[in-house]
């Protein structure tokens, strides 16, 4: 595999940061390519401005427009094609980040902002009344995998399906399906460790080798089975999810999940 | 009211900059306190660091207890302490943004990240095995009402109850309950415009319109019903929605929402 690990924390001596270490001497040990994108490291810039669409950053701006004229010039800021070369170059990206407040922390999502330009992640393909783009399982971005690697400071049942912060699965369907099957990337199950505040030194073996255990079996791995959006399970032009084909009782983010 | 307006767009001639200066003019000249977060205008620093917690950051750096301390301290940095100080003063809060990637832009999670530090928005009251503090509908922001006003590129069908990006609610229910809700802010249906993507300037007076008309009847509305924490509705200590409670047939994040 070659692996992009897109890694968010502003502390190396975190749990997140072991995670990350942990993913690249497993991966490299295991015989596969791996590069990390450490955000903090970097000192990403996390906000999406005119100086990112350089000689394209039109007055008034306009961000869809201008990013994707930018994109398509290739006259994007280095730091945003060096990632988006990145994306191209791997077959499988690994994000490992913190839940803050529900989602990911600000640089990552400054990360996805900035990178994910109009032309390259989205406005890609056809845009007609018979169709709306390249999206949904297809896109610059498929015939690749992701996984996010996420930490979660409360404890696992105020994540389950009737728990109080909503159930894992869709606090995490907006990047799932938003973010990474919306450019035609294939989404791994997460790997989640819950009741991070209270987690000791002594829990981290048996934390480490579930992970490793992950990582090893990546390319076995099933994806989810998020339906595609041009292949006949939607009403075309309203995008709606054609009746019948959910299971009985299905609905919300579920429904775009197959079986 | 006294409200405060956080605003997030790079453009100040974009329509979420008019929705922002819009909303000003209309409070103000109904006689109500209106402040203005600017983020962009203000040069946000969108990136949880050490530099944060000054004396308070730790090596390594723990940021919920880090931030709590610095926040018990009073030594959090002067622009955190300048919103949490009009958070307390406001009782009205209007988020002004596009949806980007689904959720709010990066500068606006920043703005989270930061300034709902521990001790402030989470870390609230009693944590133990029959309590799991104040929060969801309890805490320091109790007494506050919040608006979302958002702009979405695609059209209203895909955003609708089957429509393929998910439902709008279930989409912005990590913001309304997980960032709003959460320190006590009781949530108002949001205002969103659609199909913003190819909305032309023929079309701004309607759209002027039924936003003064939100912003003219915010006293008024009634806000989204979540249920609270702590009154009865969970299981202690695992904070399942007990059972029976809900309509039949509903489940996801529509359980925490009552009737």
């Amino acid at each position: 595999m070659k692996t992009l690990i897109v890694y968010a924390h502003p502390e190396p001596k975190s749990l997140n940061g072991s995670l990350k270490d942990l993913a690249v001497t497993t991966l490299e040990n295991a015989g596969h390519e791996v590069r990390v994108s450490d955000l903090y490291a970097m000192n990403w810039k996390a906000v999406v401005d005119a100086t990112d669409y350089g000689p394209h950053a039109s007055d008034p701006l306009k961000v869809a427009r201008d990013s994707g004229r930018a994109f398509s010039a290739g006259t994007l800021t280095p730091d945003v094609l060096a990632e988006q070369e990145k994306l191209l170059w791997a077959d499988t990206i690994i994000f490992q980040f913190p839940l803050w407040w529900y989602t990911m922390p600000a640089i990552l999502k400054g990360w996805v902002d900035r990178v994910f330009t109009y032309r390259f992640a989205y406005g890609v393909g056809e845009h007609s009344d018979t169709k709306y783009g390249e999206r949904f399982g297809e896109g610059t971005l498929a015939g690749r995998r992701a996984l996010l690697s996420v930490t979660a400071g409360g404890p696992e049942s105020h994540y389950a399906a009737r728990g109080i912060n909503g159930p894992i699965e869709d606090l995490l369907f907006p990047i799932h399906h938003g973010i990474l099957y919306y450019p035609g990337i294939e989404v791994l199950p997460p790997f989640v460790l819950y009741g991070t505040d209270r987690m000791s030194d002594e829990d981290y073996p048996a934390v480490a080798k579930a992970w490793e255990q992950r990582l090893l079996t990546l390319e076995s791995t099933e994806p989810i089975a998020f339906r595609p959006q041009n292949f006949g399970d939607y009403e075309i032009p309203s995008l709606h999810l054609k009746q019948g084909l959910e299971p009985a009782g299905r609905t919300g983010f579920g429904l775009h999940v197959r079986g």
